[in-house]
């Protein structure tokens, strides 16, 4: 048996019972997603994760990816053969429009896609998910010549894709970066300087790397405002298509990280050799970061799903182990044989904790999916703008709270293993460390909670944040017709939430701007914790439903309602415990001074 | 400067004016344990720890013990140089009786030297903590021969000791090991079997390893009741106390692990030769579990010990880093200049936190090693009974309580370095690798909350733990004179601590062990998290005054005003939010059948 198994069951329920999968085929091109027909895709996908990239994740670990003398970077036995399957089946495309050589499936349908690639293999699945950021930036930024030269082999994973943002004094504060780009007579620029952290910067598993990189053009605005983006291959691409000869770039170094072994995470230097970095810019001079703000929203939404995926993972490695392991007799229990531990009630705690906030992180996501396939294709414009601002509302919250989920639940996966989870060979402790780098890139988590609380909480004066609320108080009443006490559980969350969100948002209109950043971290935790209950809720009301109705698998259906009950009683209410750290405001955080920490 | 800076003001604080350490110099015997003079010693202490086994620390982690093929263990550069100046300092005997050759210093000062060691090199520091746990033992339970060849050598450091108990299929269930013991005519025995996970088992830093181990005798009793203890050296003392032959026992192999790679995690063989090991019964045949309860306590607590030093040492990492990298401008700060990132609320909550809860477990190990003192030596039985009995109460939940913070601390401290807490160079991962382990071993976190709940709680009819209740309300009312705020915050949680703890003995005296056990681990949070409230308000209280009284730097005592304050209001709350999962009994756990997980 694969080490992943691809939860199909429960990616059905929360596409066509929570999601209403149904209503996004109905949108302009995507009636080809039929529910039945996503079924049949998804399992299909799932053997293909399952069978061919999740065998990998180990090997990936153990040997990582290394850089030569030669300054050539050599992924892990398996991954280039593994990486040109990829590439035939097609999956890398399979949501991408087809009038560039996609699929044309909706974003709902490829995020599950992108989960069963990330909880597969997370450190693989980086390089098609940068690739995708520098397809989504080309499509809409790039001009004819560009498209026509890139995309296609972008977009059949011929050839892949990086950002490159970051330098050593420019991390979180990217409008610090000081990479030069001078135009030339013919149009194109030369860069020089030096990016770090950059993710499958190189590899040995394609012809091409295609750079995606923020520069500066000479007299630029100081900040984020002077910054322009430029597309840099690799191996310079001659009017034909053909391959040309290698561009003044090179790997200078490789991190040695505690996670994610397998993704070469590179310092790169551009023009080192001296004529610099041959680069073609990406739409105008000094709108960079704007472009980079259009791609954030999915690449940070992408991330987040790396949090599902290790907990995911980690639930099925350790569930696997609880049922096999004998240790110790639960009370009541056979006093001359040893039971599995999952009879214990306290792995049992562990587990189900594990898997109400893995069902919970996959109903957001999704949830947050559909919102961008109606963002995009809804028939009205005012319909577009509502749905684009339900998503700008909920992506700093399903990037962070899912990640710091991941790292929470992959250690609950080790500790579910007792001492076998600290060594290696069992694998546990693997996903403990590739979950770690999540709640760090794409914006750290502490970034996201100031950009939900500085500027997704003021949209429209707030109106966004409170119908968001409202939505989600509107399943409280059906709630309470089957049960009572979880229906108190989610109101008492919402009203907390509540009155948190109407406390930032009057510090917000004060100017007391320091007292909302100060709160800004809790909230994004309680923020995410109730809409996980909101959606808990809906998953019990479907079940409950299709009980009735007598649809459906009722053991499966009847395990839905254990997850969404123990969530919505027992984890839920955790979120209230926040409430003081919110609206405590700035002066207990700033009255220290820095020297007497 | 060093990696790590003993905090000894604080630890001044903490054990002066939190725990009352002249009470303790009060103890016979203990009588040149006078604040003074303890000031000293840990002044020194200190410098040894921090100059020369701190900066061991890296190179440990980086290298890690090996096993050669002859089967010897190898420890990283530099450890074994380290090792003999340990002993030659003599800091590892001082808290050992001084009719037994060591130090005579109460344990509330050995834990700090413990806190020492292991902050500045917890792998390190496993080593001398299980010598201390096999001197511990002979004390107890050995005979005048047994105390007479190893009891010195052990003490001064010379050989080395080890606890073998693990088994393939006895890890929490140690009634389960089968590792044989076969008397011998000579009233030794020879032991066959192969135990695991054995920390420090072997190494290159001794001469000789003096191995305690748990195995059958041919006819014992089933389960625990059956269990033996034998001492057996790794090569034989012959009875003029110089060294005979090499016994029977060898290492296998050492695992692969997440942390504490300098720390070799050994598989040894006993009785592969086909001889059997020799080994000498401790004490009498059958009541080797009895001795392991004797010395539980304090070795539960010098785990405990390990998530302080993970928390602190993660926290130094952090704000040294907080304090020089620069990255955007808070709000209201110049705009042309990046400022050190201390400067912004998030990252001061992430440093407050660290901080906070750092103190918080410092105050509760003192508490606790004062109440160990006052155990042992107390002036009458009653007394010393009563202490014993809150040393009962406290020891599982400092153990898991603090063990679960040292990784959610060593998290933060990955966090606060943003992507450069990601790679290893930067020394945040160790932390976060090393201290992952604590929350499992001696007695895994969730038997800790098994212990506290099933034999704890119910101590004298539930009146211990009503007691302990009742003295943490006593701080309230004072504290309601200087921080109104605060001290209904811990009346609250004070309020729902006693709820929970009621809830608990109810079920356990109506017979429903499952409920009880179901919400044994969030019961243990909500304990630690309260009484660290209680020791932060008496940190506070301390603190004022002091200041009011002129006593002291004032700019230290506003600083423990500060971490004491954000405890009260912004941590402690979230213990109130783990209620509804301790009350939730067992079948919200039980009722899914294995197979529906």
């Amino acid at each position: 048996m694969s080490e992943y198994q691809p939860p199909l069951e429960d990616i059905d329920f929360a596409l066509n019972q929570v999601t209403d999968l149904a209503s996004v085929a109905k949108l302009e091109g995507f009636q080809h997603a039929d529910p039945d027909t996503v079924r049949d895709i998804l399992a299909e996908a799932g053997r293909f994760f399952s069978e061919v990239i999740a065998p990998l994740n180990r090997v990936g670990d153990r040997q990582g990816s290394r850089l030569t003398e030669d300054g050539v970077v050599v992924t892990p036995d398996g991954f280039k053969d593994a990486y040109h399957k990829f590439v035939e089946s097609g999956w890398g495309a399979a949501h991408i429009p087809e009038e560039y050589g996609g699929g044309g499936l909706p974003y709902t349908v490829g995020i599950v896609l992108q989960e069963m690639f990330k909880t597969a293999n997370m450190a693989f699945s980086l390089c098609p998910m940068l690739t995708q950021a520098a397809i989504e930036a080309l499509i809409r930024h790039g001009d004819d010549t560009q498209r026509g030269l890139y995309l296609e082999k972008l977009v059949t994973g011929e050839w892949t894709g990086t950002m490159c943002l970051t330098e050593p004094h420019a991390g979180s504060d990217v409008g610090a970066l000081s990479t030069r780009a001078e135009r030339q007579p013919d149009g194109t620029y030369r860069l020089f300087g030096q990016k770090i952290f950059i993710t499958w910067g190189d590899h040995d598993l394609t012809d091409n790397v295609i750079h995606l990189v923020l520069a500066r053009t000479p007299g630029s605005a100081p900040g984020t405002k002077g910054i322009s983006m430029f597309l840099v291959p690799k191996v310079l691409v001659e009017a034909d298509g053909s391959l040309g000869r290698r561009n003044d770039l090179r790997v200078v170094s490789l991190e040695h990280k505690l996670g994610i072994h397998a993704s070469p995470t590179c310092v790169i230097s551009f023009g080192d050799a001296g004529e610099g970095a041959v680069g073609y810019l990406i739409g105008e001079e000094q709108r960079g970061m704007r472009y980079m703000f259009t791609m954030m929203n999915t690449a940070r939404i992408g991330v987040g799903i790396e949090g599902l995926a290790m907990g995911e993972r980690a639930y099925q490695l350790a569930l696997g182990y609880a049922r096999e392991r004998r240790q110790g007799r639960p009370v009541g229990g056979d006093p001359t044989v040893q039971s599995p531990i999952i009879e214990h009630p306290d792995v049992r705690r562990m587990l189900l904790t594990m898997r109400s906030y893995n069902e919970a992180m996959r109903r957001l996501l999704y949830v947050v999916a559909r919102h961008v396939d109606f963002e995009r294709r809804a028939e009205t414009a005012e319909e577009r703008e509502r749905h684009g601002k339900v998503v700008a509302l909920l992506t700093p919250v399903t990037k962070a709270w899912c990640t710091d989920l991941g790292v929470e639940l992959s250690s609950i996966g080790i500790q579910v293993h007792g001492g076998m989870g600290y060594v290696e060979e069992t694998g546990a402790a693997q996903h403990y460390r590739d979950a770690r780098i999540a709640p760090i890139y794409e914006g750290t988590n502490g970034i996201q909670a100031i950009d939900l609380v500085l500027r997704k909480l003021p949209l429209d004066e707030g109106r966004v944040v409170h119908g968001f609320i409202a939505e989600m108080r509107s399943v409280a009443e059906p709630l309470a017709t089957v049960d009572s006490k979880a229906a108190a559980r989610l109101t008492e969350a919402l009203d907390a939430l509540a009155a948190s969100t109407d406390w930032l948002l009057g510090r917000l209109a004060g100017g007391s701007y320091n007292d909302a950043l100060a709160g800004a971290t809790p909230y994004l935790t309680q923020f995410g914790t109730v809409t996980g209950g909101w959606l808990m809720a809906r998953s019990l009301l479907a079940a409950h439903r299709m009980l009735e109705a007598g649809e459906g698998d009722a053991r499966f259906l009847r395990s839905k309602i254990s997850s969404a009950s123990f969530y919505l009683d027992q984890l839920l209410p955790r979120a209230n415990g926040l409430v003081p750290a919110v609206t405590a405001g700035a002066e207990p955080l700033m009255s220290l001074p820095a020297g007497d920490f």
